[in-house]
């Protein structure tokens, strides 16, 4: 019997065939807009209106799942940056993307910073970071301590941004906190979307900045240790 | 009849007088040991010994009790710095103090954050750090920003002091992150905690160090355009 006999798919629903990819872009979106505490892999087959069983063809269990939403989330930052660009411009770079894609995913926070065994997408990722690092003249026993404070900071970052915004209860506490209440006022952005951004922005140059000077004293000190005595 | 004739509560147990510290306290405690979503009113009686409504005598009602929280831990936040040191040397010594509460109270990080108005104590401490930036010479416009990319790097890094370690799945993934897990061995602290605590300190000085450069910029740039045309 052709395809074209019987119609396309008329008279029942027409599905996309269950791939792995699709399992973890459902996945994904289930997480996106009900929540990690909501994840389910018996929901998840409700949504793609399979049997629970079918998910395990193609993806070994929540675990398995849960990875491959991490891989997605982890593929909308650009890592290429690391080998285009020097060093402060990359991290610079790929901490925007980061908090973007963080920023994108809420609710994948939890599933990206809760993580017993390193995520295979997560160490691919950092392996980029920590190989630009020490192409850079970062020593090895700071890689981890630079990938660390820019990730604090990107995280940080990403939950200032889905936090509620910092607001003075206008019932007369503002008498109280004069001066907070008048950098509230004299701050050019009034939209938290947009402080939240000047607030990244601001700070990620800051801490690039800070950290290329630590650099140039790294390598000051280490040349000066290298002198003969 | 005299408190002597009945004497010290022999026979019952001895109980602290209820009074709003006290609930505040047992509530810190509450949240400390179970969680933030296990808090409730009526648990928390249950931990007193209390009923309920005893706890409304003294605060009223959940939100005030979580405020209560919300000034126990901000109290331990030091603000006093603001008044006797630099701006630069004041900012670090709060984010630290800030982030050592946190990270004696990471349950108490959502109560911290998520707050839709300002809670009158984190206010109050805002109030401390603005005045003291605008005192160092930040424009008026620019005060929140810097606020707000300090505490995102503090709230980071206090997540990352109590996230699970990045671990490389010893079962055969070094190999494919060669760079990581050389950075890894190199790392000169191999606890989690002191790996969090370099990555803290060594991202603070750098932040700060880019923000005092940010700040001479932005001197020279006013002063510039106070020249005359």
């Amino acid at each position: 019997m052709g395809r074209g006999r019987e119609g396309a798919g008329r008279g029942r629903p027409s599905r996309p065939v269950l791939s792995a990819g699709l399992i973890a872009r459902e996945a994904l979106a289930m997480i996106d807009t009900e929540g990690a505490d909501a994840f389910s892999l018996p929901r998840l087959a409700g949504r793609l209106g399979v049997k629970a069983a079918s998910l395990y063809n193609h993806l070994d269990g929540r675990a398995a799942v849960i990875e491959s939403v991490r891989r997605l989330v982890v593929e909308e930052i650009d890592v290429s940056v690391f080998a285009v660009l020097p060093w402060p411009d990359a991290l610079a770079a790929w901490a925007r993307s980061y908090r973007d894609a963080f920023a994108r995913h809420p609710h994948a926070i939890d599933l990206l910073v809760t993580t017993t065994i390193g995520s295979p997408a997560m160490l691919a990722m950092y392996e980029s970071v920590v190989e630009a690092l020490a192409r850079g003249g970062w020593p090895p026993g700071r890689l981890v301590t630079v990938l660390t404070s820019v990730e604090s900071f990107v995280l940080g970052s990403a939950l200032d941004l889905v936090a509620p915004p910092p607001m003075i209860d206008p019932s007369g506490r503002a008498p109280r906190v004069p001066a907070l209440a008048a950098a509230l006022h004299a701050a050019p952005e009034h939209d938290k979307a947009a402080r939240a951004e000047q607030a990244f922005a601001s700070g990620l140059q800051a801490l690039v900045r800070g950290l290329v000077a630590q650099l140039a004293e790294v390598r000051t000190s280490d040349a000066a240790g290298r002198q003969p005595g």
